[in-house]
């Protein structure tokens, strides 16, 4: 089974008129895709921003709840911050995941782009491949070109009912992860 | 099949040590659970609270997106804060549902209590049943003895890899939907 590791790309994502842009990060999301990365066994989510204040941030906020009062306020949260690590770009994620092997990158998209892959065969996929894997999710309107043209596949675009499609990015990283890697259990 | 409403309980509720309490709500709360009912068909989402301070806040909040600036920055938010209804209690929240027929109560908790039932037998039992279904989820540490108890069943947990168990509401509310009510997809 390969190791699953997820990146946030905050630049390069497009903005609401196709065009490249940096965004900002949001404390909840850290705290929310911490949890849902510990729940699901993840081995690391990468934040990637090359903006230095936006990365200062994100630092004091992990460590302000991994060391000092926040540890002993609430663990838990502590024990999932852990799961959190700043990168620069997405080369110096590839760089890194390259100790365990030649890295197998899956982009994400809440539009279909070219010939996604479904969850069931992902799932397959990820259980028989010893490469470490990297899903990557874009915020703002999403990962651009540049970005999709790089990954090995694209995943399918998580479909609830109708045609509205505007999960927020919190809640389509938990719902994809419980795709890929949850457990289904039986009434008892 | 049968409409299916969500409420989310902020009274009462458990806190940490294991008295009933309200708790307050949070503006991205909203946003989130909005768009993810949105997404999966979801017929209404109650925000249960009795205190009229955190109903003030929370009718300004809404307003502000479904009315005037907000309406013209944001129309898929502001579509999709429709689906938010505020309740005194959950008593008024079951009232509103008779007018659909008898209400199936169903409890979620992220501890495994009584007999709860799985995720298959609950879509299968949506899908053949007329009657309106209530998803009801505990803000804090969880419903309260006197709330579950009213369940016609409780839902079985959402499991991820090992023990750590402390997915945000926020998300599990979204990854529950998608496990009840979205659709999967064939690789293409």
């Amino acid at each position: 089974m390969g190791k699953v590791s997820i990146a946030i790309i905050h630049y390069p994502v497009l903005d609401k008129q196709g065009d490249v842009v940096a965004t900002s990060l949001n404390n909840l999301e850290l705290h929310d895709v911490a949890r849902s990365c510990m729940t699901y066994g993840v081995e690391m989510c990468y934040i990637v921003t090359p903006l230095p204040k936006q990365r200062e941030i994100a630092e004091k906020l992990i460590s302000h709840w991994t060391e000092g009062y926040g540890i002993r306020y609430n663990p838990d949260r502590a024990e999932a911050l852990h799961k959190i690590s700043m990168a620069h770009e997405i080369d110096e994620v590839v760089t890194k995941l390259r100790a365990q092997g030649n890295p197998v990158l899956i982009g994400t998209s809440s539009r279909g782009k070219g010939a996604p892959i479904g969850d069931a065969e992902m799932r397959t996929w990820i259980e028989e491949d010893e490469r470490p894997f990297l899903i990557l999710f874009g915020t703002g309107w999403g990962l651009p070109p540049e970005v999709t043209a790089r990954c090995n596949r694209m995943l399918l675009p998580v479909k609830g009912k109708g045609v509205y499609n505007h999960l927020s990015l919190r809640v389509a990283i938990g719902i994809i992860l419980d795709r890929l890697l949850g457990e289904r259990g039986e009434s008892r």
